[in-house]
């Protein structure tokens, strides 16, 4: 997360799981979540198996766990709130598959560049969905989609080698554009079809939630730490 | 581990690593297992990634965690006495790397019958060879080694698929023929390249290690929990 994202709304510990609308928010954004912390741990993986070096490979299954781990930390508290990960994760896996089947890496920088760029763009827009939900959830969406040491590994790979190989770098920066696309395209089929959801971060008049301004303003902060990714490693987005 | 295998030699625990040619079995020992297990993990995420149902894939990725562990385990302890795992594993690379290539699982149901089987036989082996070391790499290895809930979820799924589908069973105990062979013959080109190793394992007059009497019981041993392993399924060795 950026440190342009501004405190949590006050009212936003008004909600509790014994509202069912709310429950069947936090049920949907554990599920979102958990499914994709699931398939990126699977994505990583098969990262991982191209890697060149060693220990490229072992920092990457380091990374695979975590996202495992996350997942089944998610899974634990979707049960505690008396769902069942498998079912209420379904509702996502087609949006989720679906990214993952649109946006194949080509090679292993292509792999490093999803796991780097790709999935932060989905754990930053969960992590302003998690500004309007109760303490405890908001705690637990944040340790799942924050970054993390390996994140920082994979920049360093990543860098390194654009700054070796400038043609890299121009695959690497157009790779990064297909997969802000398609990463958008699976959000909003996401946000269309799952009103529980949306609910949690938009404003339906209660005064909890997010206004047509604050929306406006979330997306802008979106792009912007997708352009702060991408200088980061010398490209432009 | 089967219970036929019997205590070790009491004269075990005479050696230590400040011996140079023990020290250079142990880390090959730990090493060979360390590279075993990365790859494991790295087969079972694969055939996680073709499991049907997604309580399998999830059953199977938790598999592939504690391989990724054990893995952790093992490089850890060999650079705490001295050895870099990257390039002490680099040895026993080709051979393993050689094993999963001749021995691709066609379906969902091989890749389990691999992790079943398959790398049972290596495990047996290393914990025959552990019979022979010093306690503390001992409980290592064992820990390392062993049979674990997992492996009870392997062997359930395929029981009940092979008691649903005779043809099934057929191809199995077939492809269970042929990963007793393959494990067979990297084995015996593990052990004909690392005199270390194979030093663990066979007395060479020093009065620790196996005799050849004890050696043909020991090929009786890994041969008898194999059919064992087949059995339980429905099985024919």
């Amino acid at each position: 997360m950026s440190d342009s994202v501004t405190p949590a709304p006050a009212t936003a510990v008004l909600r509790t799981l014994d509202d069912p609308d709310y429950r069947a928010g936090v049920v949907d954004l554990l599920s979102v979540i958990a499914y994709g912390e699931l398939s990126g741990a699977f994505a990583t993986v098969d990262d991982a198996s191209r890697a060149p070096r060693l220990d490229h490979k072992l920092a990457l299954a380091r990374m695979a766990r975590m996202d495992f781990d996350h997942y089944e930390e998610l899974a634990a508290r979707l049960r505690e709130i008396g769902a069942e990960p498998e079912s209420s994760m379904e509702p996502f896996t087609a949006a989720i598959d679906e990214w993952h089947r649109r946006t194949p890496p080509a090679d292993w920088y292509e792999g490093l560049m999803k796991a780097y760029a790709g999935s932060a763009i989905a754990n930053d827009f969960y992590a302003e969905i998690a500004r309007y939900v109760d303490p405890e959830t908001r705690a637990l969406v944040e340790r799942a989609v924050g970054a993390d040491e390996q994140d920082a590994f994979v920049k360093q790979v990543l860098a390194e080698a654009i700054a070796q190989d400038p043609r890299l770098g121009s695959r690497l920066a157009l790779w990064g554009r297909r997969l802000v696309g398609e990463a958008l395209s699976q959000a909003q089929r996401v946000a269309a079809s799952h009103d529980a959801l949306t609910a949690l971060l938009v404003d339906d008049g209660s005064g909890v939630g997010a206004d047509l301004a604050e929306l406006t303003r979330m997306f802008e902060r979106l792009t912007t730490n997708h352009s702060e990714r991408m200088q980061a490693l010398g490209l432009t987005a």
